[in-house]
């Protein structure tokens, strides 16, 4: 009753159509949706597949179970191993659970809460230990020998990139005229199963990577540039610097480049996406259209498919990505106001905003910076404005009114 | 040339048939997708219909586009005129466009700038008349006189209803065996429509309004209670207290029933579909899902399709519900704790936060509230928690070192 598991070094079309089989009816064929705006702002003509409508909000449910499905009998049995603190580590625990495969993800030490509980909850065993991710690899590694469990890496293995390539066909069936695929690239597992499969359906197709700039690793390798610098990103989900020994020959052959984009454009496409699509996108998911609006050139006038890989992010960051825009596109102006500090002063002060039909949302009040007179006070303002204009009208009548008034950046 | 626009003044299934062959490739065919989660949390069996996809971001194009079809050649010329400063202002604009028919909506002065610049964008003029909603409806009846402008009436208008029923034939085409449909109710229009399509497809299927308990009109009248008390409501879209001449008797002859939610279920809702669904819901658009977190009994076991009606909320408010919801499950807690004012404090009571395992987000530092000793320090903190429990531990241990410390309750 064993089948053997071999995992061949390579992928082929073929792989992903058996994979598309596979995943009939166990994983959601997410809408694939024409977005006019999107098109409108970008001069693109854009399509988005909406793979954060995956049970566990990210299109890594794919390979996880394409992978899982081609497990011996005695493999199955045997159970399944990863480090992944995120989306790998979901679509793993949730599909494990499915087919009666026990699963253990080990995370680092210092993965949050939310997501610790939340492959739990799907049915995962989950290990906290290890500093970083190279150390939190070597113990899934020493667990793996130990336990005698079957690794499932997130993107270096055939059978994971096969299921990832299931995207493109799922993309080319809804809109068969595409001219362009866009796809978050971290270790290159999406991006090369998509290449792939869309070469086959439609040769003339372009695949191209999108990467953070600081973390752009696969671009640097491509290019033979210099390392990224790391540090801090929106995109976690592709935060990788490791090159798959698999991923990248396939990515030579089969996509056609991979570009950088800088976080401020993740953090644009992300309130783009909530503002305009009425969806959550992590910043993986948001990077391809952040490349849209980064190298409009590149992409304009063509038939453009996006993959909105994912919408696991942080509610509070979220919250905090929205503010910003609305302080960056006006509609919400942070200003500083000094006054008098005489009775009467902040009322006169709040008049002054009333008439020009600035609304006041929030305001804070300080004495006792050094740098003020004695006698003055500093107000913070949040006002909701029309836009910068109006913010600047707003001023400009407060100091009429003999206030030193100050708008603060977005 | 010119078609008589006679608009018999009640609606058929056939109505409705008729106007989903008209909306056939100009309204978006949302996606209904099974929800897995919502389905545990509520004990139904969940489908949600996403109409906050439609390119307005709500269902009111589908009646909009069906009445706007329906003119005959001198109306288009003599164009259109209503008074919304919501979803059917946006979909009346965007269809008329599409059209080549002139439209002005009529907005209470007061309206949010982003409503007013949204539907200008859509190519209406707009005209800030009106201190309240029933003052703008008069003067949009006066200017429709005045200029020989058709009124398109929001919900109270056959043509409207048979356009919001087409979304019942969507849900039912895609689940056919769903046992109920859960509606967003205003004045009425969806309700009526999709109760006449879905009964004439499915007999026995129930078919249910939700409205807001502070602007629950319709139930009121059903019922024969007293008249809700208005007020403020996240579901602005379904904060109607008219009732409608043709709406009215439809639904009490197709309806199944209209059901009225409190606030706190309506912002639960809301919080819940964009975490779990990915997705941004208004107040009405979420007000189906609070009726069955607020009433599982009435539909445990029950294959339910709810109807997220649109998706235009103000991104500000989004903002305070994901920061409230993450507050009452206890990932984000608010504490007050008084220390010593002396050098070192402020570090030490970090530390127990810290041995804890609670991550600081922000800290507010006061030492002039009257009720305090002159020689003490309040600080309040907003700290990422696991739980509840979790934070009751951090408290505990800050208490042991000596300090005071107040869980404040979300």
């Amino acid at each position: 009753m064993t089948r053997p598991s071999a995992i061949p070094a390579s992928v082929t079309a073929r792989d992903v159509e058996e994979a598309a089989a596979r995943l009939r009816g166990v994983v959601e064929r997410t809408p694939c949706l024409h977005s006019v705006t999107l098109s409108d702002i970008t001069g693109a003509d854009v399509v988005v597949k909406f793979e954060n409508l995956q049970f566990t909000a990210s299109f890594k449910e794919r390979g996880a179970r394409n992978r899982l499905e081609q497990l011996s009998d005695d493999e199955r049995r045997s159970g399944v191993v990863a480090m992944s603190a995120g989306n790998h580590a979901q679509g793993l625990a949730h599909h494990a659970a499915l087919l009666g495969i026990a699963a253990t993800v080990v995370m680092p030490a210092a993965t949050p809460f939310t997501k610790v509980r939340r492959t739990e909850r799907l049915g995962a065993r989950v290990i906290l230990a290890g500093e970083s991710l190279a150390e939190a690899r070597a113990i899934a590694d020493k667990l793996a020998a130990e336990e005698g469990l079957i690794m499932i890496r997130p993107f270096d293995d055939a059978a994971v990139i096969a299921g990832q390539g299931t995207v493109a066909l799922e993309m080319l069936e809804a809109h068969p005229g595409l001219d362009v695929l866009v796809v978050p690239t971290g270790g290159g597992g999406l991006l090369a199963g998509m290449a792939i499969a869309a070469k086959a359906v439609r040769p003339q197709i372009d695949v191209i990577g999108v990467q953070s700039e600081r973390y752009a690793a696969m671009v640097a390798t491509l290019e033979g540039g210099p390392q990224p610098p790391g540090g801090t990103t929106l995109a976690e989900g592709i935060a990788v610097m490791e090159q798959g020994n698999i991923t990248l020959p396939l990515v030579r052959e089969y996509a056609d480049g991979v570009i950088a984009v800088p976080e401020r454009r993740i953090e644009e496409a992300i309130g783009l996406l909530l503002d305009i699509e009425k969806t959550v996108a992590e910043g993986a998911g948001a990077a391809p259209l952040a490349a849209l609006l980064d190298q409009p050139q590149r992409f304009r006038g063509r038939r453009v498919g996006i993959v909105l890989s994912g919408g696991n992010i942080d509610l509070r960051l979220l919250s905090r990505v929205v503010i910003r825009a609305l302080a960056r596109s006006g509609e919400l102006t942070h200003m500083t106001v000094v006054l008098d500090d005489r009775p009467g002063a902040l009322g006169r002060m709040a008049d002054v905003v009333g008439d020009e039909r600035g609304n006041i949302v929030e305001v804070s009040h300080r004495r006792d910076r050094p740098g003020l007179e004695a006698t003055s006070a500093e107000v913070g303002l949040v006002l909701e404005t029309r836009d910068r204009a109006h913010a600047e009208a707003i001023r400009d009548a407060l100091e009429r009114d003999g206030h030193r008034a100050i708008i603060e950046d977005a």
